[in-house]
C-alpha cells in the first residue's frame, strides 16, 4: 500500500510579498462540535463553493464525511458556528518554477495573523529549501497553529 | 406571553384498524450524534422531504435549526447513524369528526413496534378520551417511547 506523501512547511509572514500574479480565494470554516464530541462537524466556505464535512471515529477507524451544500444551507446553518471560526483570504503563487506558496491573510478574531504553506515532493526537497526574505518564523511543528486549533483557541500566545 | 398547548396521549396498538380511508408516509430518521453531545445532529425523511436537524443547548437557552437538504444528500449523510435509526411508517386517519390518530408502524430493528398518537385541544379532551378497541396500553407517560429513545435504545423491555 502507497499513500500519497504530504510534506509542508509552514511559517510566519515577516511582511507581504509582491501579490499582482497571486490568485485569491475566500475560506470560511467554522466548527459546530465541540472538541469532546463523538463526530466532528465543520462547515467550510472556499470561494463559491460549500460543504458540510464529518468526521467520526478516532484511532484506526476515521471516516470522512464530506458533502456539498449550497450558499443558502451554509448561511442557515453558519450562526452555530460562533466562536469556532477561521475567516481569511487565501493567496496561491510562485516561489519558484517548482514551487508554489498558500498565504492566508486571517480575518475576524484571528487578524493579524498570516500564515504561509509551501508543499514539497520530497522531504530532501522540503530540508533544501532557500527560505524566501518575506517568510518568517518556522511554525510547521507548532499544533496551535493548525486550522482547528486555530478556530477553537485563537492566535497561540508566544512563548 | 401564549404558547399553543399540545396535549397527546400515546397507546400501544392491540390491534390495526381498517386503514382504507387513511393516509400513508414513510418516516426515516436519524441521529448522527450521541446523546452526551454538545449538540443534536438529526436526518430526517418524510416522504419526499428531507430535513437536517441540529439542535444545541440546554435548559433556558436551547436552539433548533432545521434546514431542507436533498434526497442525495439524505444519502450521502445516512450511514452515519447506523444503530441509531427509526424507520417507520405513518398512518394518519380520523378517529371520529374531531380527532385523528398517528399510527406508527416500525420497522427495521423496532419491528414489530406499533404506536398511535392522538392530539387533543384541551386537557379536558384527553382525560375524556373514549379509548378505541384497538388502541392498546397508554404508554403516553413511558419515556423509553420518544422517538430519541425508541432510535438509540431499542423497544422498551416490558416493565
Amino acid at each position: 500500500m502507497t499513500e500519497k506523501q504530504e510534506v509542508e512547511r509552514k511559517f510566519l509572514v515577516q511582511q507581504l510579498p509582491d501579490l499582482e500574479q497571486a490568485t485569491k480565494v475566500r475560506i470560511r470554516q467554522g466548527y459546530i462540535t465541540q472538541t469532546d464530541d463523538s463526530v466532528e462537524l465543520r462547515l467550510r466556505q472556499k470561494g463559491d463553493n460549500y460543504f458540510l464535512t464529518l468526521k467520526s471515529g478516532d484511532g484506526l477507524v476515521r471516516s470522512e464525511n464530506e458533502i456539498s451544500i449550497s450558499a443558502q444551507q451554509f448561511d442557515q446553518l453558519w450562526p452555530n458556528t460562533l466562536g469556532q471560526r477561521i475567516e481569511k483570504v487565501r493567496w496561491k503563487g510562485q516561489i519558484s518554477e517548482q514551487l508554489q506558496f498558500e498565504l492566508d491573510v486571517f480575518e475576524g478574531s484571528l487578524a493579524p495573523l498570516q500564515l504561509v504553506e509551501v508543499e514539497f515532493s520530497s522531504v530532501a526537497q522540503a530540508e533544501g529549501f532557500q527560505v524566501p526574505d518575506w517568510f518568517g518564523d518556522d511554525v510547521t511543528l507548532i499544533k496551535g497553529y493548525k486550522n482547528k486549533a486555530l478556530a477553537t483557541q485563537g492566535i497561540p500566545s508566544l512563548l
